[in-house]
């Protein structure tokens, strides 16, 4: 597991329990064990279930935790996700903390395999962005593959898009990309952002690897997809969602970004039953 | 502001710069300043901007963050936030971290602000409750707040709620009771669950504080509303979203609680622009 | 075991350890287990077991932790409280550490156990504040609990306590528990501070769910009772000791509460034997 | 100061403050500033000033803190120790925290002060131990010295002190202490204990630097002191308080050291009165 | 200054000050302020200025830290580096502290611009990896930059290298950089690592970006050369230290990696002198 | 295992894998186990087998780690170090980071050897010093002792060396002795550097313990000797390689330390294969 999704569960461990969990604490003294189950209450794509097993352990480093089904696998409201047997008081304290992961990331795949679905026919590639929960960048991208889609760049480390703002700072598109180049590693193509087709022509002349049409109308990306003519992958981003995605799955293009997968997307509904 | 949330912009610079914003430091040398401003694309309830200015500061420590509206004031689209003048490099950096604070809490603020207006004749306190993203609970419902609603409690610590495999462990909920006003703090009210009308009369003849109407139709909420009589404040909880919160805005109740609130805000639409 | 004490063990062994034990490293180059026992000294409440347990599995994770009595039992000296299986070196090195949390956490229960007796034909429940080592706030209250006192707030977050500042702050005392019950939580009640008669009788006036009399003596405290009627519960507070609790057990309050049950614990005598 | 100190701040302040300081953040609104100061209850010797001054600072970035007394002075009851002049809200917030770090470290030199005056017409230097509130190590032996106490060794680390188990596994006091001498940094002196004349002389024979007298009575550290015969320095420990420490402060021996310095000290009384 | 290297500069001063500076903190008790100068003793290529002066920062927060060269210029022995002035007992304290620092960036600085002075008339970049020291990444491939080296990829995150362990897995090289391609961010080249012609060939056929002609001998590299053909770009590794690099440098080759920059660079001689 | 070296390899897994092994992760999608072994590539002592085991089961908690030799051995090359039983893609994310300890840790340990083999006839102490690389002091002085050096100070904190500086503080050398023998731990030696024979004659008379000649010639050195005539314990330093050791090497003096004995050791070289 992730270093950053294992310190997540700490911080909400510590969040949710604080001084102490008050009313479990004082109401049951004994060390008996129970079972729990966990329940889609509406049809979700399942992610997570590594992250609520973790959770359970810390608590009781005994409870045992049976998936029911497979990360990724879509299920039906009613369908039983997992079972846990745990110390009783456990399953009380961490039932809230791991549900929140659970109900966040199938949230997040759920929501993602909906744009999938809208993109079915399309040989075009659905791709998140940096908007994302702060802190929770890995576990969201890895929600967004759970998903279906495709990660665009972990952070401003792994990957070279250059924006209006440094080809400002370096007086031409041409001149940015011949500098990144020179001074980036050999590892990493150089993605320009255009918003016209101007910036288009001079970012394919400049030798940019993959061109972002950033907030450009359909009719806009058309006219960009022949000036480029394939000497570039391209990249269609800005203001997209499920309402509007499929206007902007126009033939030429390589990929869709959309902030919407990941920020956008709300708890699905995931409850947990004691027996 | 709150440790957990100073944490939170540590990890979320942490995670979008890792080894080095390498678009920005290939391509700009110098330590020129800039001036930025953030703006609001869509009306929103803006909230967070201490934050973003704390995610400037971080990355020049000399960044002058100037706010335009006051935090929870209401902004339409292409209103200003705040302006920014710092080091270029820095202002590039930060913006996608500081720009996702804002998004996310504004989010919150503008989702619950429309859940207030829905209750706005109605002498009834909306509440958010623990359904939050794991690690940002202090965040989240201070967002909350910001938008017009009461925190409900932030973990098992800081409050008693009695569900029902409390009540079963404990044998009755009139044993649960009492055994929690025996172990637990003179400062705790009690809430317990009550799922129908038995369970009311039995929480509201054992001396619950507040009675939590978990999941109830309008009608039986009425009953409950006439059998409590005022001897314990009542909560309506459950399933509770925009659509449906009007018809279960009943006279005689105390609280409605919502995980809604929080966790079904998207990101907002907030921009910045550097000139 | 709470986060923060598994923090205070770490805090521990690192700050003993250091760069190393040298006189046991460089003495003892073998692999060879041995046997310890600890044992009381002097006649104590036993706190703090688990914690001894885990600072020799830290040092030894074969170790073997085999308690001879119950946390929280009476033992008298010459007393075993555990035997402990385990690499010499682990012994050696983690002898220190492990005693000065048993003797410590065993100090405050002793303590407080000395205190409830002086209270034992009396219906008052004896508490401790937040007067307590830094970093050490949840464990020294579960010392506290071990003896037999009840825990007042853990800290600021969970409990009203409006004090003489508070009230200046709000105008009166009327005003500040009207603010308080509009923007606190509703599982809370509201303790109000009383240093005379005349705010007493504002404090049951304006609703305050529980009156600390404080650093009154024991005849405005029966005054007070009188002018309260059981409208509100009663906490007695101020320079409290086990000298004098006795004269401030007074018919008709519920609670005294004493730093003195913890910041006046000394360690108790517990030492270890390796055969 | 000392990172192990700053961190003790840290969890003061989020052990104390957690989710928020529910009473005067729900009270107070205004960012008006006050004026606090902190005295003397009793006579004590102060310390902890600019660890008090670090926490107001930490709530209040502009706190302006003025000791009107210096770290170490004796104080008499209603003696003036400080004036902090901050956020009215941060001296609310930081005052119990910042009392419990005075109380405390005050208390351990106020104890310190009282032992060395029983010793004050010898030539003897009082040594505390290694009997310490886990993870305030450096604290509690900073105060310890303000009190007039010279420190025995931090850890394990920095001085090697051979036991009884570690004679046990060397074979013999003269092959532990040839070891040691071969194994150990040459900057180091050697410790033996000894608890009967037998093994002082096997110590003083094998070349020990000093001689620790572990809980002999003071004729036998008599007979001890003649046998050495100024061979090596002589300690003596085990079970000394103020009660006792005159017997044992015998001609020839070199240091006292008791663990009682530190662990039997109370929190002195100290408060803050905001005007 | 980047996270990583800001944790270093703390644990550095942890690892030096532990329980504290005995020498100079038991010598010294005034405030006094002096000067300090750092000078090289043989010639360099000074690195690490601003950490040099972060950790006096961190000692006295008053220190005013003058840098009399620039960050990465060559300096002869004899010439000064910076002044320090500050606290006396900070510059004894941070001394040691700060000339590792300095003595080890530089040392890596210096010997990369030594390999690069040995490829001056070439067209071909010289590379760093990652046997870097743990912990030391960030800070270690920053000096190589100032040494006049391009870095490799920081880690396993930000660059894809397909080794002979991973074409195992894949079946062959030409599945294993279709499935590259298909799964990683379109931000990344794929480069494919060859101990032989036949590898080569199957490399450049299979469509990598980049191929790493691994432990080749000379004139197995010129052959490489003619079968790649300028479909790849071409990275020369394996065994390349100062004495056979030139060997290696042949035309049509665009990079040569070597470990030793870095793991072989000693620390350059640089002392500081109080006044 | 020391704290900071379980604390580096957690820093170096992090910052190589950073947000995932995007290779290896995009790759292999199967559970399967692997065997790696282990192999020196030249004669070196090995040092660091547990740490690489533990890299291991960072990755894999099933990982079957076998050393096959002793840590501290000579092996020569080509000979087997260890192997390793584990899953297949916890093998290829682990074996840079596993590597890079083992070249590190056993590179000095070879190194010290070396240097101890200059030695082999006379009866003197080889010593470490405290220029070593930040954050690895603990790591690196246990290397050296496997290598067969003994450690000087590991820090500040655990041992007293005047330099001159120091004296200067304190007016003289004679004062300087005073002052720390009054001040300091009765558990440490004091040891005073001397740079030419005025000071050494100072350092005797005034009771240093040991006495460091600085930076001296041979010739001076021995006329130290004859001046000290074994009144105190002597160490020789400053500018001592592998090739003027012997040189240093002059009957009377009782320690020769380097820092070159880490600082100047390179990564031996050490390769790991999957089958």
């Amino acid at each position: 597991m992730h270093q950053s999704i294992e310190h997540l569960i700490e911080l909400a461990l510590s969040e949710d329990i604080g001084a102490g969990d008050i009313t479990t604490d004082n109401l049951i003294q004994t060390d008996k064990k129970a079972e729990a189950v966990i329940i889609a209450k509406e049809p979700v794509i399942a992610a997570g279930l590594n992250i609520a097993k973790k959770v359970f352990l810390k608590l009781d480093s005994n409870a045992v935790f049976s998936p029911l089904i497979k990360e990724g696998e879509a299920v039906k409201a009613g369908d039983y996700i997992c079972k846990i047997n745990a110390n009783f008081k456990a399953l009380l304290t961490g039932e809230r903390t791991a549900l929140n992961f659970l109900q966040k990331l199938s949230g997040i795949a759920t929501n993602v395999k909906f744009y999938t679905s809208l993109l079915k026919d399309k040989n075009i590639k659905l791709l998140d962005t940096r908007k994302t929960t702060p802190g929770w960048r890995v576990a969201e991208k890895y929600a967004a593959r759970i998903g279906g889609a495709a990660n665009h760049r972990f952070g401003l480390f792994d990957g070279v898009l250059i924006k209006d703002n440094h080809i400002k700072a370096a007086g031409s598109i041409s001149d940015a990309i011949k500098t990144i180049r020179k001074n980036t590693s050999h590892l990493l193509k150089i993605e320009a952002e255009a918003s016209d087709l101007i910036q288009v022509k001079q970012a394919v002349e400049a030798g940019a690897d993959i061109i972002m049409l950033d907030n450009m109308k359909p009719a806009m990306i058309k006219d960009a997809v022949k000036i480029i003519n394939k000497r570039a992958l391209i990249e269609v981003s800005g203001g997209i969602n499920y309402a509007n995605i499929k206007k902007f799955a126009i033939d030429g293009i390589d990929f869709i970004s959309s902030g919407a997968l990941i920020h956008s997307a709300r708890f699905v509904d995931i409850s947990m039953y004691i027996s």
